[in-house]
């Protein structure tokens, strides 16, 4: 669809002087989300694997738990949309061919940017509050030592009893094979990744987006999508930064270990502290901090040391 | 008040060993803005110039486009709330000692994480979808070549006209004086920076935030509350990518200008293209991408080259 990068001309300073040329952007259009019906949400995001981005967004938003929850997502452009059943492979809405029911080879320009979510019945919509399962709200709102349980939700799916453990040397890693699979990010510079690993260090798979939220919610739509939440015994990596949204996000999908390239925020490392989930932070090389977790490092020293210390 | 860096506990593990130290964090908390006592938002901040952070999502969102439209922002937490007066020194609400009146001395926790805002009178409230002032919404949503304009919030300060010009030298210089004024990301490593100059590269101000929506929302209360919008003539800089709605908050607070020391995205530039903002990206040293208005770029041979060519 030629809408993930974008071609745009550019004028390029530099000590060696000026050179025109064309640059390859990250694309960033709008995605209007609706759920039976009723607009919920507005997006930028980078377009693709926005039926993954839905189902990750409702899911870490405590709509649905399941992909049985939703009964179909179709993007919304003309009497003919293209449809999405639970049934089919996930990324097919995503990359099917433009086809105009009983039009035969006409072309159509089609947009993609408003996906329709039918839920299940009696799957509860976002619009009814006890969906939503706050731990508290306090009558003031958000404040004090409450912050933390004004503004988190109710996980089906704990992560704290999660039993696995993971190498420092597995961790090291994991950035190097995320950052190989940003094909986009290679072109741009401009991209958020985010990938879900198995414990010793395979790649699941990786999203990449203008935003780093929805690069998590395309991860965790696809887990979704191929039935492996509660992602127990898995890592999500991200590039960037381990906020409190990121956080939240791996422990609505029962992830045990979040690992992140840069810093986390204080709330985010509240929220793994409290939720039983292991938060690594600045893994970069074989350095890394953990923050909330420790159990979940398995700190043998030979493993360890062998990667290390060249033979 | 010690929430903007918060100190936790972290192991670290690294080819030199173990080593358990406290290690400081960027604080992150939600704050609840309520436009005359109706909740608008939820957004994670780091506390700290919340009454700017006001302010600029005000602007931003189209609900305010003077500081005069604001009667007062107080935080709530208790009967004997902080009040902010519109003619008070801009940051003081966020800054004054906590004192509970009538009680003297009494030292009280405060949270300062629900403000409150009350419009003056005439000033239409955020509910009013006419003040929102979409260009335009298509029945469709946000569909096809209509993104931009779906999404898109009418300015009352268009950047088109600004005669302004910057040369690449003054430009070249931004990213490290930038740098320079974020104390909390040295500590810390996990802050997003938004500094305003001026044409010739003197720092109005620089703001920091977990955020990078609320960093630059921050920097924009600033120049409302001094009474600088529209910011005609000046750079708005960020330490990061520059999205469509980094883009979209610059052209509502009539800044010309918007440098980013990364990548732009496709929408980004688009809106930069059809405001008339000038846009920079990857700005790292002498070398620059210019994405659109490059008419404000002043490229004097004799003063870049200057710069770039040591005597």
């Amino acid at each position: 669809m030629g809408r993930v990068t974008v071609r745009r001309p550019v004028l390029t300073l530099s000590a060696q002087g000026e050179r025109r040329r064309l640059d390859a952007l990250a694309g960033e259009e709008p995605l209007e989300l609706r759920v039976n019906g009723r607009a919920l949400s507005v997006t930028m995001r980078t377009p693709g694997h926005d039926v993954e981005l839905a189902h990750g967004f409702l899911l870490t938003e405590a709509v649905i738990t399941n992909r049985s929850h939703v009964r179909t997502a179709r993007f919304c452009d003309s009497p003919d949309m293209e449809t999405y059943r639970a049934n089919s492979a996930p990324d097919s809405p995503d990359m099917s061919p433009c086809r105009a029911a009983g039009q035969g080879q006409r072309q159509r320009q089609r947009s993609f940017n408003v996906l329709d979510v039918e839920l299940a019945g009696g799957v509860p919509g976002p619009g009814d509050s006890a969906q939503r399962n706050f731990y508290t709200t306090s009558s003031c709102g958000v404040c004090g030592k409450a912050s933390l349980d004004a503004v988190r939700l109710r996980t089906s799916f704990p992560p704290a009893a999660d039993p696995v453990t993971v190498t420092p040397a597995t961790l090291a890693t994991l950035p190097d094979v995320l950052r190989a699979a940003q094909r986009v990010f290679q072109a741009t510079g401009g991209l958020h990744a985010a990938g879900l690993f198995t414990a010793t260090g395979e790649l699941l798979v990786a999203r990449e987006d203008v935003g780093r939220h929805n690069a998590v919610d395309k991860v965790l739509g696809w887990a979704l999508l191929t039935e492996r939440i509660p992602a127990t015994g898995c890592v999500l990596m991200v590039s960037g930064r381990a906020s409190f949204e990121l956080v939240q996000k791996a422990v609505m999908a029962g992830i045990p270990m979040l690992a992140a390239v840069s810093a986390p925020s204080s709330l985010a490392v509240d929220l793994a502290v409290d939720a039983g989930l292991t938060l690594i932070g600045f893994l970069r090389g074989s350095t890394m901090n953990v923050y909330a977790g420790q159990h979940r490092i398995d700190r043998e020293p030979s493993g360890y040391q062998a990667l290390c210390e060249p033979a």
